[in-house]
């Protein structure tokens, strides 16, 4: 089969116009460690871990094995009404790995239903404890929250969802902290002036709001936007205050990314109701959890017909095959001392990348952990945004792939998120590629001027 | 690890009352072919396949061996803007099984996010082709399509989904065919009234509908409904009359439950987007699939500019493994002439079936191929229902998983949905002890009357 043909012809790309796809179609045939090999032979750095998921590498033949030894029991059954070994020892894994507050597992296959899930038990809870005006959602501008209609109305990014708004249920929407962008470029203020005016809002209608939903630390798709110290935590006291449920996302920051198993760590945050997956599996299979306290369960614990049920479920919900690699994957983070890897590299990779300032078009890097953005300006005096139809970061990943790197723009920021393995070397590999790949971009846009 | 006593304290299942649960928890170990067996060594008939996902069995050694082999390869990779090889192997054998018009493969990981999916590709389509009246769906009474919030949207469940009104889009809903508790009890009578009134919703709004949803000859979570004969294509031709986009939604039905590969080809209709998902792997992994028509494609191919993208996708979208496992799934469909099987052993099904008839309070057998509701009444004649707080087919279900069978109930119907390997005897063997616990049930009724 020539199958870069027929990818062409069969095939429907997730976030991918298909005309630019056809100009120069790709195909992945397997991967060893962080690198991705195409069905050329050209090899790649897989520099956003196959968008943001991969933690341990390709090919890891101790994940390999966790799946091998639990397809010798049973690859799936149901988990309505019955329980399975590896969810449970993956669930109580992650009850102890997380803060106390976060008590419950309830399993699905992707981050959007994992948020679709904990709106669901936000909406619920109220309901179910008497309370009947709390049935809005306060969200960040510029969040992302999965494409699924519930997701996307809690989301805020206008060429995602923007279309779509007469399927969307509406929310309240707070400012974002985005330093940079920010009036004031100061973190102090940008972070005064947000939580001034989420409380202006909270004040006036906690009584209808049940859930605030938060990204913590970076929010991802809107172009990885690290939030001001304190900001988080500031968030957390608002909704103690006001009585409201903090939703926290951390399908993109969790497990590791940022260094802690969870982003909110960082703060000594502990959310009502926790959303994650991407990296929960290592890159390998989908799953995802959603994670309450116990107070939120107790809500919906009671008998049957005082339909207090949450009557939500997916076909394979609870995996066997998804549970073991992820249970594996969290068992390798702590056998080989990853999240200390991330922690140890995290300076030395902030002081590699401020050789891209070097480049007049960088005009703001931004890092947490292993997450970092680096957003392209035509001016950076002026922090004046490139022509969005240039696509100026879109044609710098593409460089970047010649180059052999993968990775993909958000908006004119471009993603770095290597696997968590990833030694210093790599990481000094990796950033002169995106180094070069930014540099050629900037001489392509000085010809066209 | 004490599974029982952990699983009580970690996990919280998907469609469970967890009170009900801690009364009797129950905890799958392993499976082998179409019996499942639990942490007391107790071994159970998977009756309802895993709530309907198993096709080939449990533990099966050339399923297992796919994934191992691909596990050689490469777990996952993403598919923003590239391929991959079992993605692409997996889709030209879809575009083949399946009948032209149906063309081009879009991944993800459930059949909720597949009706999300397709939802989303119907409401753009018109966009996208400068349409810009028809934003509404139309959708079926008692319809059941998942539990995100744009699937619940287009489901007409109360008890899934009333409680979450505020947060759905609001859609026109036809009356669906039941022809049990339809006034006339006439198959013919049934769908000529249906069809009409379906007309009659069309012939006013149909420019303000973008699409139709259905599940195709059998509604699965309504309680097992089947449509009369001629019901679907009926739809179909509406749909092609009034300019509706028709949704397949064969996420139950597909994958040769009911002996097709889609439910749909029992009535010669190609339906403009197809949602699938469930058996397609066999049981084993989370993935499913979106298809649609080549003219709906090229609605969303132009330069991206054009802003014609389908901006959807989640992180595992074309997982490698789950796609390796759903090809290997679909070869041994030939190799072993599975649904020569389902379609040779439907009729000795339905003759078994027959006896259950015996007892006074089973009221309808409704069957299509390997999909069954037997649905108990208090009064046979009256074809009068128990009250719902009785829980009765839930309790006759509880008597069965004594017996060594597993089930679900859906409201009074019980669901029969085993393994597409299950052989006649077994057949034989699974429905004398549902026979058995209905006849308890019954038993403790009278008692109770």
């Amino acid at each position: 089969m020539d199958y870069k043909k027929r990818s062409q012809e069969v095939l429907w790309l997730p976030f991918t116009q298909m005309k630019v796809y056809d100009e120069e179609p790709m195909v992945i045939e397997s991967g060893q460690g962080l690198k991705l090999r195409d069905t050329d032979g050209n090899e790649y750095f897989d520099a956003n871990s196959s968008v943001w998921l991969n933690a341990l590498g390709h090919h890891n033949n101790e994940l390999n094995q966790a799946i091998i030894d639990q397809l010798d029991q049973i690859a799936h059954s149901s988990t309505l009404g019955m329980a399975n070994i590896p969810a449970i020892k993956l669930a109580d894994k992650l009850v102890q790995l997380t803060p106390t507050g976060l008590d419950r597992v309830f399993y699905s296959d992707s981050g959007a239903t994992a948020m679709e899930i904990a709106m669901k038990i936000a909406f619920q809870y109220w309901l179910n404890t008497g309370i009947t005006t709390k049935k809005r959602f306060i969200t960040m501008q510029n969040g992302y929250h999965g494409d699924t209609i519930g997701a996307m109305s809690v989301g805020d990014i206008d060429i995602y969802h923007k279309i779509y708004e007469p399927l969307l249920f509406q929310n309240f929407v707070a400012p974002y902290p985005n330093v940079y962008h920010h009036e004031s470029h100061d973190a102090k203020k940008t972070k005064q002036d947000c939580l001034e005016k989420l409380e202006n809002i909270l004040r006036v209608h906690h009584d209808e709001i049940c859930g605030l939903t938060i990204e913590p630390l970076m929010q991802g798709a809107a172009g990885m936007i690290d939030m001001p110290i304190g900001f988080l935590s500031g968030v957390r006291e608002l909704c103690s205050k006001y009585n409201i449920l903090m939703i926290a996302d951390e399908v993109a920051v969790g497990f590791g990314r940022t260094g802690k198993i969870l982003a909110c760590t960082h703060e000594n945050v502990v959310p009502d109701i926790l959303a994650a997956g991407k990296m929960l599996t290592g890159g390998y299979l989908p799953l995802a959890i959603t994670m309450v306290s116990e107070t939120i369960y107790q809500a919906f614990y009671d008998d049957y017909d005082e339909m207090k049920t949450l009557f939500h479920g997916h076909s394979y919900t609870g995996n066997q095959l998804g549970c073991a690699v992820a249970l594996k994957n969290l068992e390798l983070y702590e056998k080989y001392n990853i999240l200390d890897n991330v922690t140890e590299n995290t300076l030395f990779m902030r002081n590699e990348l401020q050789q891209l300032y070097d480049l007049k078009i960088v005009g703001d890097i931004r890092q947490v952990g292993y997450m970092v953005g680096i957003e392209l300006v035509k001016n950076k005096k002026e922090r004046q945004a490139y022509d969005a139809n240039l696509r100026v970061a879109w044609r710098a990943t593409l460089i970047m792939r010649k180059l052999g790197l993968l990775t993909r723009p958000l908006g004119d920021t471009i993603a770095f998120l290597p696997p968590l393995i990833s030694t210093k070397e790599e990481i000094r590999q990796m950033i002169a590629i995106i180094k070069e790949g930014i540099y050629h971009v900037m001489e392509e846009m000085n010809h066209e001027e």
